[in-house]
């Protein structure tokens, strides 16, 4: 027998696993819209040739292709390539309808992507990115507005406890120089930093000498950067010692800082946060939350990437939000309004007789005129049990039946299925109107 | 230099064009959870040999393949194929999910499909498909409720003027049986009574002579199925001539059309309606709208199909609506809300000189509270048609303006962009709320 499993690190999404997706892009699409971000999408696969080379060897070999088709499917070669991520389709679109998009374009795309990882819990190789992107501008306004979008969403999903660190790529730069470590060895020297959080100081002592910093050197390293984020400012402009980028870069972050509204309470500028990619050129930020491994996303300016197609630098400011991580932890925390848990119907209806079928359709669709969600039980129901438990299974909040009695008396019979019990029969030309009222009291 | 268009027969969405499709997708979903149908989304790919051999060799050849990764990427072969329709995935699903899921199943699925078709004007190679299928019963009134559902769905999106073509797969068997069509001749005939719009009566009688069928029995076959759908109950029933298993259809038909609610007005049944898919099983709908080449939805009966995977037949029924389709009719002919054009944003906030930029940010973020979409244009604007052009391509529809004059008078100026004239300038602590009373009086 053939496995009716889904391909191995991809998920079916069945009912109360898309509702949650959809409540959360709801909430995402409402905010990111109210701030101007406008949204696009791209199609599920690229000419192979737009996706090779764009994230490093080790991305190449994670890329699905796509085999040729026709007389070509033998060659064995590929022509085509699945999304592997949001970024490179968003510098493609930029290049081609420059004609057709704002100056300062703020767009945001919400799609899948695919990536042949090796599956492992909570890593998929189909998973959903969520990217809000500025093009167009350098100004800080445009860092201080991500944030508080960002924000805003967070809060409208009812995360309280969120904090969003705030670095700078040439402030890293900067810190590294000052405390020694010579320039080729910054990118080692970063991502050890990088993982102070999960190893503690000696272990990054332990990993620049790995990698041939020396101790005293290390010591600096660790006394730039392991600075209490709370206290980042003024210690932060000591240790600079007046290193001119350095203050320069540490300067633009109090201003984003300064220019953020909801966001500015969650600010902490963290000299530790090195975010792992390399394309980063100013600011960079990530969203913290207490007990949590990891983040709810990233971000930063990148202004050497958005414009590869076009062969010229274009100014540019994203923020990614861990979209899956995101419904998993409001999961955990029983964070979604109860609404969403409200089964497939409110009302099922059943009918005990042939005659009463029509009848039964009838107030159904008059249910649904009422704006409530109702559906016929499609089976003749001599016996009682039976709609019953479909309808408790079907997650109703009410069965109404119609039978031979129900028709002589021109009333409903209505059971109320958490309760357990039956209500006082309805009159047949008010019953819609009151089960409506019985919902929304 | 590098193409940067979508590859051939797919297409980027700009925001307007998601705009629209997610309009009408808001109004299918909300139509579809009314009725108790519940969504549920598969995997972008399948397992090849979930896919291969499902869609006939014509199919296979249009199913996009993915090649096989690492040390095995070489052999050039396929491990996995990109979803070619709805169908095989639910399919797949009911029999994994056998216990999970209710007794009677009812889902719609709205997503992408991919078929390696030669592009073509209005024929993509990525496209929506959008249906809802009810599984497990072989009551009549699922098909009333689909057609319902769906009759529903269309009048919300102000299709005033469509029909519901109603025919019934052993009727159609029964009068070729009548008209003296050999059984291996049905499927031509078939094909050819399912042109009669196209190629006229003249036509289908040239295509059935030219597959080896006699005029006399042309004749007969054209009697039979180019009743005309008003007057088809009677007459049908005479050439019937007490036909048992094709009575019987004509029945049901009957009894499914009798048991429609706000489909019932809009339903023919139609004998010259066939349908290409071969594996209907009983009744079979289509929607026609008046000029319109084609459909905008079609559907029917399918018991042999679902349980594919099971190894025993499922009782479904099911209903493709023609999201792309819609969306072309509903564009050409200005059926969306006007609210959907009304640009990126309402209103733009700029600012004067650099000691205004906080006052502006505050100000877009209390618009922002008011439910209006607002962003601050980056910028400094010391050329104010600058900040006015982008503002009018932004579509906003006003623009607020700060610089010294309005720090000192504790007001905003506020430009009215579609009438092209300023508004008189605005107490700063009311000024928001007066925008957002503006923007929706």
């Amino acid at each position: 027998m053939q496995s009716t499993k889904p391909p191995s690190g991809t998920r079916d999404f069945l009912p109360e696993d898309i509702r949650r997706r959809e409540y959360v892009i709801g909430v995402v699409r409402g905010v990111y819209e109210r701030y101007g971000y406008e949204p696009l999408e791209t199609p599920a696969f690229e000419n192979i040739e737009t996706l090779l080379g764009k994230y490093g060897e080790e991305g190449n070999k994670l890329i699905f292709k796509i085999l040729k088709r026709g007389e070509h499917e033998a060659s064995g070669s590929a022509d085509m390539a699945l999304r592997y991520d949001l970024t490179v389709p968003l510098a493609r679109v930029v290049a081609e309808y420059q004609s057709k998009l704002p100056a300062i374009f703020k767009r945001y795309q919400i799609q899948p992507v695919w990536r042949a990882d090796r599956p492992q819990k909570g890593r998929f190789r189909e998973f959903f990115q969520c990217d809000i992107d500025s093009i167009g501008s350098v100004s800080p306004i445009v860092e201080a507005e991500l944030l508080d979008a960002v924000s805003d969403v967070l809060q409208a999903l009812k995360f309280n406890d969120f904090t969003i660190r705030l670095n700078h790529r040439r402030l890293l730069t900067a810190l590294l120089e000052v405390a020694g470590v010579p320039e080729p060895s910054h990118g080692d020297a970063l991502i050890a930093i990088d993982k102070l959080d999960k190893i503690g100081e000696a272990g990054v002592v332990k990993e620049l000498s790995d990698k041939g910093i020396d101790g005293a050197t290390a010591g600096r390293v660790l006394a730039s950067f392991a600075v209490p984020a709370d206290a980042a400012a003024g210690t932060l402009n000591l240790v600079l010692q007046g290193h001119g980028s350095g203050t320069a870069a540490l300067k633009e972050l109090w201003t984003i800082a300064g220019l953020t509204t909801s966001a500015a309470t969650r600010i902490k500028i963290d000299p530790s946060l090195a975010r792992g990619l390399s394309y980063y050129t100013g600011a960079i930020m990530e969203i913290a939350a207490p007990g949590l491994a990891g983040s709810l996303g990233g971000g930063g300016r990148y202004d050497n990437l958005v414009g590869m197609f076009l062969g010229r630098n274009i100014p540019a400011c994203g923020f990614s939000l861990g979209l899956e991580r995101i419904i998993v932890v409001m999961t955990e925390n029983n964070m979604f309004p109860a609404t969403l848990n409200s089964g497939a119907v409110d009302v099922v209806v059943a009918f005990m007789d042939e005659d009463s079928k029509s009848q039964a359709i009838a107030f159904a669709s008059e249910l649904r005129n009422e704006r409530v969600r109702a559906e016929v039980y499609p089976e003749l129901t001599k016996k009682f049990d039976k709609a019953l438990k479909a309808a408790t299974g079907r997650g109703a909040k009410y069965m109404a039946v119609f039978g031979e009695n129900e028709r002589a008396s021109n009333q409903v019979s209505v059971r109320d299925l958490l309760k357990r019990e039956a209500l006082p029969a309805l009159p047949r030309d008010r019953a819609a109107g009151e089960i409506a009222r019985l919902l929304t009291s």
